[in-house]
């Protein structure tokens, strides 16, 4: 067979579309019943997107906040970068205030104001390729990693991946769910499995969706039922996405990655981190100096704004855990493949 | 302190009533919200309950069918036990019919109808006595396993709990959630956390509320969030029940219950398995002879009858898991508890 992948056929989701005039958000509270589009004209609505949670996933939000500022640029005067550095002082801390937990989000616009040092009359259209330039970027990062991952993989491989870090939480292609399409697409992957991601459920809402729109079949699984279905003998890999990996190749993900890792290594299942190298933190040493954020409890207490849990109950709802590195198997970024990720051979690839 | 229970204070609920007319039972496809009891005056209403799982729980169901024997024998002549039985085969049909996978339903029936063996003209008496023992005994074993349980836990214990194991799925007290009564009530349990349990939501919906009845907190977590929970060294022990405990203590139980019996073994947390007797079966050699019962992808792709998940998704939805006895630290039945069990330990305690 040839493994050669068709990204045409397996790329067709955007969540984000610069028209030139305006910018378009897929909006993700909607998913997966509309499949709309919504149109933001000012930075402002963009931040306010990000933060109703229209765009989500930390490239995809990096990304829009990006375009948000060249949509601020219209409204200001300047003759060059270091005057609209100062002009554009509000929008870069509306945009950054959007989701301030968001690493991608600091890095974008760090990026953009970047572009504008040192600019001279054509600032703003430096600032359009920059923002260009972070999505396309991110797009190509995904697809080497995706074709990366899934050289890692035999034959016949059945997967299971978690949370949404697909073409909807990216440029396109996604991270953890790109090397699941290259999979797929190169003809090693037999079937995939996605577990719900309680209590967002964006396994269920999202995940399978977007799979399901570029002809891809996954099958939904309760996130408990993991060890058993890796017990049966379906899953060969556990395929997941990151939001910080730190300098010993601990990795911060959504909740339930950690559960996934201990059930993977309890029954002989490979467990592969896949992310961009910028959510390599090499700052910190270890996971046990990230701070896991908790958020409401309605999320579990509540569903679709009804309650679902008796009144007075509280629930506790962190949003990430830590899996340690000696878990995982191999880290991919788009600089290539850590094996058996540690200090020294995280060092060797992030210096 | 003290260690007594007070078992009135901690055990108010119940499932099943039985007026000395009628049977009623607590209506738990509206709980946590509506707390009603559906009256039934015949066996075919009870039968029709237990399907349409109004009354759900193992020893509930095998409780509520007894109750139902009962009712059917109104209907009947028959001058003695082995007259009724034989007018009495259509109601046993029927009810062991309601719910064909429940070990305690057939366990039951097979007891009222034994009651009926040589039988005078008194068998009506000897049936409702029956019923009766069957009902109390259920309720003496749970709070003797509570008591027995208990006292495997150090004061200032976290305890974590899976699906609903409670009064509502017995007679009264409960099995796993019984140990955690008689802790709380004994004073060793700090802090009680309890899984959603999809995709049902026993968890969210019953286990919370009901001890919530009795006055005891609990935290609700997602069921992905257990190992972390674990991690942050908040649990010191898993308490869960079983469906079925095999010769080697092997235990098939609610789909998760593996996953968190890894997780605890991972992270140093001890994990209890609380059942009657009558949930082992010492003519299963090992799990690896379980079949797991998959139930309809439904489950998993609405919610309250509605769709929320892509239409043309599927999913699959295994019932129960088995977890392997060698993670298992102690199995307590109302005769007593094996630690590490293994075919040799569990043969002593159960011949």
């Amino acid at each position: 067979m040839d493994p050669t992948i068709d990204f045409d056929r397996y790329d067709r989701i955007r969540p984000i579309r610069w028209t030139g005039e305006a910018l378009e958000l897929l909006d993700q509270r909607r998913l997966p019943f509309h499949v709309e589009y919504l149109r933001c004209d000012t930075h402002e609505a963009v931040a306010d997107a990000i933060h109703a949670l229209v765009v989500r996933g930390a490239p995809a939000i990096g990304i829009a906040a990006a375009w948000g500022v060249v949509l601020a640029a219209r409204k200001v005067q300047a003759d060059d970068g270091s005057e609209a550095i100062a002009a554009l002082e509000p929008a870069f801390a509306r945009l950054n205030a959007a989701r301030p937990t968001a690493v991608n989000l600091a890095w974008a616009l760090a990026r953009m104001r970047g572009a504008l040092v040192d600019a001279d009359a054509g600032w703003r259209e430096r600032l359009t390729l920059a923002a260009q330039a972070i999505e396309t970027e991110d797009l190509a990062a995904n697809r080497a990693m995706g074709v990366a991952g899934a050289g890692l993989l035999s034959p016949g491989s059945g997967v299971l991946t978690h949370c949404n870090t697909g073409s909807l939480a990216t440029a396109g292609f996604g991270t953890a769910l790109g090397v699941i399409r290259a999979g797929v697409a190169a003809g090693v992957i037999d079937e995939v499995f996605a577990g719900e991601t309680r209590p967002w459920n964006q396994g269920a809402r999202l995940t399978v969706w977007e799979l399901q729109q570029d002809g891809v079949d996954a099958t939904l699984i309760a996130d408990a039922a993991a060890a058993h279905l890796m017990k049966s003998g379906k899953v060969h890999w556990v395929i997941v996405g990151a939001d910080r990996i730190c300098a010993n190749g601990d990795t911060a993900n959504k909740i339930g990655t950690l559960q996934l890792a201990i059930a993977a290594r309890h029954h002989g299942v490979k467990f592969m981190v896949v992310a961009p190298s910028s959510t390599v933190d090499m700052a910190t040493a270890s996971g046990a100096a990230i701070r896991i954020e908790e958020r409401d409890a309605a999320e579990l207490l509540t569903f679709r704004g009804e309650r679902t849990v008796s009144e007075g109950v509280r629930a506790w709802n962190p949003v990430f855990d830590v899996t340690p590195h000696d878990l995982i198997d191999a880290i991919v970024t788009e600089r290539g493949v850590v094996h058996a990720p540690d200090t020294d051979r995280m060092r060797e690839m992030f210096g």
